[in-house]
Formats: C-alpha cells, structure tokens, sequence
C-alpha cells in the first residue's frame, strides 16, 4: 500500500447506511484502516456515525476508538450495551482500556473490569492508580521480561507465547527473581546471539527506565535524548511494572505544545475545534473577563490624559498605533521565549542574556518602525513634533515589549509557575500601559513646553 | 541509570577548561550521553564550547553536532579541520552527514565526500539530491534488506553483517531482483520462525510505504496513524532506496507545530532563542513593517470619527478596550482553528459549522462580556448610553473576531495558501477596525439623534 494517496469514503458511507445496504458496508469497513474510518466517523452526522460503529468488530473497534475525538468516544461508547463494551475493551491494550475505563462511572467500570477476565483487569486497575499525565498513566502492562538466568533459547519461547496479544515487541526486559528491572536486551542483539547464550551476558545492564510518578513530558524528553523506541518503567522500589512505546509519546510532544500555546492565548487546554458553542463560550469566557480588567486598567492611562487629547483629537488616531505594535513585538518575543523553554535551549542560565537581547531587539525595532511611523503621519499631514512623539513613543513601547516580554514568562518559570500560561495577558498589559502612557505623557510635556 | 535526575555540568566543564585538566576532562566526557555535552556546549561562551569541542573523539563528536542548535554546529564545524571533520562525518548515518555537507561549499564538501569511502560517499549523494523537508532527505540509506528467495537464516546473517553499523533494527525489508520492495519482515517475527523458512512466506506483502517526495508532515501523519518505528521510502519505481525512522519523525512533528504559532506571531520560521539581537532584529522586522501599515489603516477608521470623539473625549478612553477584546477572542479562534487544522479535526467538509459556531461563540462572548464592561463602565460614571454604546460595540465586535477568525485561516487553506501564515495579522486588522467603526460609527448616530 502506498501511503501516499489519500480518499474519502464518508460519502460513500453515507450513501449505504442510508440504504442500509450491510453487506457493502461490512466490505468497505474491512478495507479501510482504524484510521481511516476514526476520520470517516468524524465526519458523519452524530446519528449516522452512532449507527456505523455499530457495524464494526469489536476488534476494529477497539481500534477505532482511540483515533476519533475525546467526545465522539463518550457519545459511541454511550450508544452500545456493557455487554458490548466489555468486548471491545477486552481487545484493547491495558493502557488504553485503562483510559476509556477511566471515564466511565464506577457502576460501569466494574461491570467492564468483570467481564475482561482476572488478568487484564487487575493489569488495568494497576494503571488505573497512575495519574493521566505520569509515566505510569501512559505505560502499558503488556511486555516481555525475562529473569536474568534465563538463555536466548527460554526467552524466544517467551516471545512466542506473548506475541499473540503484543504489538511491536522490540526488547525483552531482564530482572532478577524479585522483579527488579536488571537489564535490556534488543531483538536485534538477540537474534545473533545462539540459543544457549545466558540472557544476562547478553544484556544492556544499566538501561535507561523510568519511575512511574514522572510527568509524561519529561518521558518525552528522555525519548528524544535517547533516541528511544521503548523504555520500561519501574516502581519506586525498581521493580518492572510496565513499558511505555514510542507512538505514544509522539502524542504526548504534540500535545505539550499545543498546551503552550493554548495557554498562551487564554484557552481551556481541553477544548477541540469541533466541540459544541456552548461548551466553547463558557471555556472562553473566563480569560476574556480578565482580559477585560487589564484592558480597563489601560483605559484608565487614557482617561488620566483626557485633557491632553482633548486639547489634541490626533493624539486619540494615534495611540492605537504605539500601543498595538508593542503587543505584536511581545507576542513575537514570548513565541520564541516559550518555544525556546520547550526544546530546553533557554534556560535560568543564560535568562540574564536572553533579557538583555530582546531588550535591544525591541530598542532597535522600535527605532526602526519608529522612524516608519513619523514618517507616514508626516506623509499624511501630521507636523514634525508629532512625528517626534510617535517615534520616541513607539522606540520606548518596544522597549517595553522586549523587556516585559522576556522578563514576565521569565519570572513565573523561576516561581515555579507554568510560563506559557497568562504571559501573553500581563505582557500586552503592560505594552498597552507602556503605549498610552509614554505616548500620551510625552504629549502632555510637550504641550506644556509649548513645543506641539 | 535513572533518567528522571538531572544534573547540571558546565560549570565543572568551565572549570576544569581553564585549569587546562586534560585527563578531568576526557573522563568526564566519556560519562555523559551526547545531549548533554550538547547542552554544556550551549550554556558555555563561543570560545569554550570550540575549545571543548576538540577534546572529544570523532564518534561522541558525530553525535553532539547532532544535539547543538543550527548556528553553534556551524560554528564548531568552521573551527576543526577538514581532516578532522571527515573523521566526524565518517561517523555519522547517511542521513546526518548529507545534512551536514548540504551545508558546507562545494569543495569543502568534495573534500568530505572523497575522505570517508567510496561506498558511503555514494550513499550520501544520493540523499543530497532530495529537499530536506521530503521523505527523502529525512531518509537514511543504512537498512537491512534481503531478497525475497532468501531463509530466515540467511537474513539473520545480512543482519549480522550490518548490524555493526545500523542502529535501531527493527525489521527487514525485502525486495525482488531488481530491488523493488515487496515486503517488510519485523524482527519479532524473523525471531519465531525456523531457519529455512522463505523470507517471503513471513513477510508482510503490501507494506506501508512513501515516495522519495512526499512533504515530511505527511511522513509525520502515517507514522502517527499506523503507529510505524520505521517505514521503507522508495523511488517512483517502487525501488527500495532508504528507511525513516520514528525517532527523525517526533523532530518534525515537533517542527511542524511550533512553524505554525511562529507564522501566527510573525516570526521567521528559522528564528531560534539564542540568535544574535541583529539576527533576531532583522528577522522580525519585515512583519512589524506590514504591521504597521495595518495599524495606520485602523488609524485611519478613527480618524474619520475625529469631530465624534472632540464632542465625547470619553469615547477614546472606551475604544481601545472594544478594539482589543476583539483581537483577544479572535486569538483564541485561530489558535483553536489551527490546532483543529493541523491534527486534521478541522476540513473543508465542516468548514461551514465551524465558521457558524465561531460567529456564535463571538456573539455570545460579546454580549456576555459587553454586558460587564457596560457595568463597570457605569461604576466609574460613565452615563448609561455611554454603557449601552459599548455593549453593542462589543458584541458586535466580537461577532466579527468569530467570523474573521473562523473564515480567513480557512479562506487561505482554501486558496492553497498556509493558513496560519499572516492570519493573525488579517484578523486582528479586522477587528481593530471592527471596533472603531461599530463603536464609533454608532457614537456618531447616538449624537445626531441626540440621544447621547
């Protein structure tokens, strides 16, 4: 199959579940790939999309299910029996069971867990202990270990035994009889190895692991700087209690940034592009509220130099100008700030560095746009001394921007506070402020002088 | 080794530099992995991190160039010989090194290329000859491949001849004659299948596979959606020519994601944290220029309302808080939008509810928050026309941050063009001039008809 070619099948879809025509049905859904039809179902009606799952194995759709939305899972999970559930859950990896299971009320998380047979069940309620966003919320129960004394031979037939119900199975973890994570050996290194090799010679004996109580973007992380493809994980007492894989943790990177910048912009990090207005309205709502209170506390700038612009309407046709250059250039500095806290380049270390450059980068694009900005409202008609006070107005404002807009993010990492989240809000308070107050202060000196 | 602790290591680096402790130094260079000399090598000064730099060995230094930024690789290249540089290169997988000569002039590059072996050099140019950000130039050439006639056990054999130089085997791929793909082969199976066994009666017929040019976020999109570590790239024959790994794909999800928040802030994609203030300067610019004609054109708007405002200088106190809460909540759309974009949530097909539960999602805000600002206006003694004004103002502005917020990025994704790509910059003119005009344009009724 080539990957590359990409098609649509929802209208297809459509067109049979109106004629309920199953058998085509039943074909066209063995055909497409858990992926394929997560996205088919995405784009169906709520009704249509309902009655689609309901065509499907357990198997696939057990599948399915982890590749459509957050909500369209409540809503296809709501719309089956528990009779049903219990098998589709029974299908899934225990990481994954633990998450749908998870949702669930408790009154339905037993029935589930009573149906899914004694082992995979108390492996779920093990996982089910472990905060979404740790290591040990996203590991997996399913793996293959191996004690220490153990040879290639034993270990093959213990890959054989598990393979049936683990995907990509790419190391087999060694502990000794206690279950103490010992060592790590690769299927690559075991297969060159003849079958009466003693497991322990053979073995990584201080592989990388983690503990079940890291915050799953740090796993991330050691993913990354290892080049991982999968890292056990172990209790605090370092007994192997579960693995995490490589595909899960490219969720957890994409995820961790969308976070910064759905923090940055006053969003719930929970909200999705498809969810229902209501829903949206109220998780917007609040930071539009505090946002209202700092851009009154700017007003207030403003009004305290009303006799100023009273005297000189222009001053009102410009103001906007200062202040809404000042938020572009923080917004600009914050971006490069919280993706450089990301990636870990910038650090307490060189903050003192960073504060001073973006200090002088927002000094010199303010000269810059500055000189820009006088010259246009010469252009149209203002005089020289207004000209004047726009370029000393905008080169102080993004000195200001450069300055608040490294310093704030900044400041709230070093008090331990999460700095993607309310930079943005503080930051334009702050150029708004700036804006008003250098502009409008410097034109009440100036009108004073006589000079405008 | 416990990756969850952290330690710090320039300072001691530092140190021991100065006091020139060569035997200090080597030994503690060989207990750390090479991201962490990476880091050391950022948080020290140019001439330390060069200085530093000579002290490691041709293969922890093929590593730590791939673990620093883009300018400090540069400028640890430019300080070794070409002799000693071929050392390095010679280390590296294809992949890197045609990363690394891609980057250097024609001869330097010659010189490389005819130091590390014929067959490597081969190997390199063909990968030079792809786009970087293409399925090929992500490609590396070292993979296990085998001819579908083959045993098991001959296969085993082909992956002990390259497993000396290959990293992170996880499956075989096999090809006919000619070197077309056929099949893929994981190490999990190979290892449960007797020695004569046909390679091509356990190998999985019809591959996920992509072309030498396809964009690398579709690379990225696959692997997500096939939970990949490793897929075969091949050329527009079908031949077999390279293999990307999952670990070259969490980079570019990662890319991919923060391109999109730079392009919304106006920032030059190739922008890091740590560039110079005159880099950093002259890469923001261009976009606060644009900026700053937009700024002029909502200037504009308030302009013509001069003699409305010289009767009510109030009026310029209150504008800017309706201009701003539109650009906050149209922020908030677009962030939503692009997220929804980029994960695939948001297409075509639901582009029209989208639009329409923006446009309600910015009514009901406005109104809700128009309400508050009316109030708190009130408390500070504004009259009650004055309120009423700013309740319309802003539910009407924020009707137009939903709708310009929701249709523009889609409008450019429409037109083929990237949609987080000066969105931000369309739509927050929008709705600065969408709240000067509705708030002052109704000013301008308000006080014909005498009512304010």
């Amino acid at each position: 199959m080539n990957a590359n070619k990409k098609t649509d099948h929802a209208e297809e879809v459509k067109r049979l579940l109106e004629r309920k025509n199953e058998p085509a049905l039943t074909g066209l859904l063995e055909e497409l790939h858990a992926a394929d039809i997560g996205r088919v179902l995405g784009a169906l009606e709520e009704a249509d999309a309902i009655e689609l799952f309901k065509y499907l194995s357990p198997e696939l759709a057990s599948e399915v299910l982890l590749e459509v939305d957050e909500r369209l899972r409540k809503t296809l999970i709501s719309h089956i029996s528990p009779e049903e559930l219990t098998l589709v859950v029974d299908e899934m990896e225990t990481d994954d069971a633990a998450d749908i299971i998870s949702k669930l009320t408790l009154d339905e998380a037993k029935q589930i867990l009573d149906g899914i047979g004694e082992k995979d069940a108390q492996a779920v309620q093990r996982l089910l202990v472990y905060p979404e966003d740790t290591a040990g919320g996203k590991m997996q129960a399913e793996l293959v270990s191996i004690v220490e004394g153990s040879t290639v031979q034993e270990t093959i037939e213990e890959i054989r035994r598990k393979s049936k119900d683990i995907e990509n199975i790419t190391h087999v973890f060694v502990t000794d009889s206690a279950g103490v994570l010992t060592g790590v050996v690769s299927l690559n290194r075991l297969i060159l190895s003849s079958p009466d090799t003693r497991i322990k010679d053979i073995s990584e004996a201080e592989p990388v692991k983690v503990t079940t109580d890291l915050d799953q973007e740090e796993v991330a992380k050691i993913f990354q700087k290892f080049d991982l493809v999968a890292i056990p994980v172990v209790d605090k007492n370092g007994r192997l209690v579960g693995r995490i894989t490589i595909d899960d943790v490219v969720d957890v990177v994409e995820e961790e940034i969308f976070e910064d910048f759905y923090k940055m912009a006053g969003l719930n990090v929970e909200e999705r592009v498809l969810d229902g207005p209501v829903r949206s309205i109220w998780m917007r709502l609040p930071w539009l509220l505090v946002n209202l209170g700092t851009a009154f506390l700017a007003a207030s700038v403003v009004k305290a130099f009303q006799g100023t612009i009273e005297k000189l309407i222009i001053l009102a046709v410009l103001m906007p100008i200062v202040a809404g250059m000042g938020g572009n250039a923080a917004t600009q500095t914050i971006t490069v700030g919280v993706r450089g806290m990301a990636l870990g380049e910038l650090s307490m270390k060189n903050a003192k560095w960073v504060v001073l450059k973006e200090a002088l980068v927002g000094l010199a694009n303010g000269f810059i746009t500055g000189i820009a900005a006088a010259g246009i409202a010469y252009f149209f008609g203002a005089n020289v001394m207004i000209g004047l006070l726009l370029f000393i107005g905008m080169t102080a404002n993004l000195l200001v921007a450069g300055l608040s807009g490294a310093l704030i993010p900044l400041a709230l990492k070093w008090l331990k506070y999460d700095p993607a989240i309310s930079s943005s809000i503080f930051v334009t308070t702050c150029t708004d402020i700036g804006g008003f107050f250098t502009f409008l202060g410097l034109a009440a000196v100036f009108l004073r002088m006589g000079i405008l």
